[in-house]
């Protein structure tokens, strides 16, 4: 599964969205255990925790996979993610409330570029690593959004227009963060490969929620987390 | 309708996908002709017509509008709208097939970064110049994608799920070309400014898919095209 030769024999393409976090590693070595043919794509958007690319750039690397990354400029800041003059929230109580680090839209441009990606290279499906128990409430990680999504991809893409349904997985989209770790272990992903971290520091905060989440999940699967989180 | 001031005091904000070309135009002056304070959007994606570029930006200053513009990279190279290397088709009839100018998910990546720009500046309405009657064949300009992705925009966006519908306009779907060259001279759109050629030469070729179906219009409107198409 970590040889690149390996991949490239397979049949089925997949394109994975890889941000080098937790999810996204673990949505790509989902997406090699399925035999897919993988191509990761990455992106840098002006997120202030740029380290995540070198993450995920790695991750790819030990996975056998081609690693794409493709550089956005989204000129109308707001999110906390992407200016530094704004705070991003600790030791905030995860619920319903969508909080400051939402990108507007951010979910759906990654999407649009995987999915001419994966029209260029005959690929049938993109995997995201979204999802929509343990989150942020962010509204483009739920399931009812990448099903209408997908429907605008049959109807927008030659692919689509010609009767190749492109699938977008969403493996740990019904998981909760115990479930992912778990599985994480169990598809050998290596975790001390991935950054959460919402922060940019040099180690991670502890106190944003994608650390909390992270720190989470590993605490109930009864795992010291490798990446020191 | 063409003084920036006049238009900043309007209530109700749109984003106008303007690639410099007949048909966004007119799309934006149906935006301003409903008085929505505009900003424009263009793209640089690696075209090799990118003089539609410094027509989008003279159209927007002349009807004194916002206009930004965001850079993209599409590595997955193929389409011969971005590859120098292609074949523009010439003289092509115009029929239900596909051309090789498609760019796979290309309205598809506007329209979202489109819906970002929308969500942050809290805009009601996303104008696009779509048109599936007189066009190259691209599915992404049909009404049955615009519907599926406006879908999508509801489901994956925080305006969305709090019940703001971001409206996405296309008002020349339907319509034909002489429709369009009637409706752009009623609206006063100057068409001298407007720039609809594939090629990237200093005039327009007249024989792309684009001059022939702008040619088409004008001549059916009976009509001079004051751009010199």
């Amino acid at each position: 599964m970590t040889n690149y030769k390996f991949n490239k024999k397979r049949k089925n393409k997949a394109i994975v969205l890889l941000s080098g976090g937790l999810d996204s590693a673990v949505s790509l070595y989902s997406a090699l255990s399925e035999s897919y043919q993988v191509s990761c794509l990455s992106f840098d958007y002006g997120q202030r925790h740029k380290k995540e690319l070198k993450a995920a750039q790695k991750i790819a690397k030990k996975a056998g996979c081609q690693w794409q990354l493709v550089k956005i400029s989204l000129p109308w800041k707001g999110s906390s993610l992407l200016d530094k003059t704004k705070k991003i929230p600790r030791h905030r109580k995860i619920d319903a409330e969508i909080p400051s680090t939402y990108v507007p839209a951010r979910n759906i441009i990654f999407l649009s570029f995987a999915a001419s990606f994966a029209e260029s290279v005959n690929a049938s499906a993109i995997f995201i690593g979204a999802n929509e128990i343990d989150y942020s409430g962010y509204p483009d990680c739920r399931q009812e959004f990448l099903d209408a999504f997908s429907l605008a991809l049959q109807k927008g893409t030659k692919a689509g227009t010609q009767g190749v349904k492109t699938i977008i997985c969403a493996p740990l989209v019904k998981k909760n963060k115990q479930q992912i770790v778990e599985l994480a272990i169990r598809l050998g992903v290596p975790l001390e490969l991935t950054w959460s971290c919402y922060s940019g520091g040099k180690k991670p905060c502890g106190t944003c929620d994608s650390c909390i989440l992270r720190a989470q999940g590993f605490a109930q699967a009864k795992m010291k987390d490798p990446a020191g989180c």
